[in-house]
């Protein structure tokens, strides 16, 4: 038998979720028939809205609906402090720590010479205009601690070496609870090279 | 840090879909911003068509679109034999296998004194004109095995006593690679009181 093609269209579309395989659509498919109409409304009006909805904030090029996004439009961060990102889940990731009070700047992406990803196909452009108009004190540069990252980590230091600016990297190293065993050889002798001394 | 409002209406969309929690709908969410405008268009409008599009087969009461189901406008079915089962899932599950070629009777639930739920209020009523009329000759019952499950069959082979029709229900009992070990004392006991002559 034959889904009905509506039901069909649907579990195509939940397959392309992350982490969803043929199974988990068919569930999805067939629970989206007990939801309200008004939650399947506002479900598949989102779904249209998002790609024109969800712009980047002219600023940092995070997520943003409009001009700004919600942390560059508030008043209360710490306007000196820079933190260079990724992608924009990585904002996300760092407001949900809270600890973080400064602004961001996300990159879109790592440089990348295998891939063809140069430093001019991330949002480098403008990094030192912006530092120098926004008078930032401090870059963090927060990428992932691959052979891009490093790259990327190397090249924004590079470029801001003139710059009256600290520049700081986030500590890669053995996360905390984890037991030394399973920690890869590259994480160890990152970890040996960031040692802080305690005498 | 708020997401931008049209992604907090999908995250909390996705959260309503069977086995996501906030996390998964985050993560959800944000891959919906990768997708293709097409694939989001089709998402959207499946979502929203869902539910007026499907209807109920007519004749069987499966998930159909139009009068009658894809079962019942199949020219190669047996249409002699009657398969009852509780939801349309149990439909699309029965195909699954593709060994079944009858006809199916959904009832939309299973009669549950407790939950208030009586023979009315299932899809029983034209159960009898309906094997009259269509000159079936075996219902076989394929409820799940639960107190709900048990009454209903019995209310349902009751009320076909009295028709010229073979009744059966399907084998509970041992499903095939699982260890015994593993095995719940109900389905154990059903398992003893079904089990088949070998000699």
């Amino acid at each position: 038998m034959k889904y009905p093609s509506v039901l069909a269209d649907l579990i195509e579309c939940y397959k392309k979720l992350p982490g969803v395989g043929e199974k988990t659509a068919e569930r999805m498919a067939l629970s989206t028939l007990d939801m309200d109409e008004e939650v399947l409304n506002l479900f598949g009006d989102s779904l249209k809205q998002v790609k024109t909805k969800i712009t980047r904030c002219k600023r940092c090029n995070n997520l943003a609906e409009g001009e700004l996004c919600e942390v560059c439009k508030a008043k209360d961060r710490d306007k000196k402090t820079l933190c260079i990102v990724e992608e924009p889940k990585d904002v996300i990731i760092f407001e949900k720590i809270g600890s973080y009070k400064g602004l961001y700047h996300v990159l879109d992406g790592l440089i990348s010479p295998l891939d063809g990803i140069e430093p001019s196909d991330l949002n480098l452009d403008n990094l030192v205009e912006r530092i120098e108009k926004e008078k930032i004190e401090e870059v963090i540069i927060a990428v992932k601690p691959s052979i891009e990252g490093e790259t990327t980590s190397l090249y924004i230091s590079r470029i801001l070496e003139k710059l009256p600016v600290k520049v700081s990297k986030i500590a890669h190293g053995i996360p905390i609870g984890v037991d030394m065993e399973y920690i890869d050889a590259l994480t160890l002798s990152l970890a040996l090279e960031d040692r802080t001394n305690l005498s």
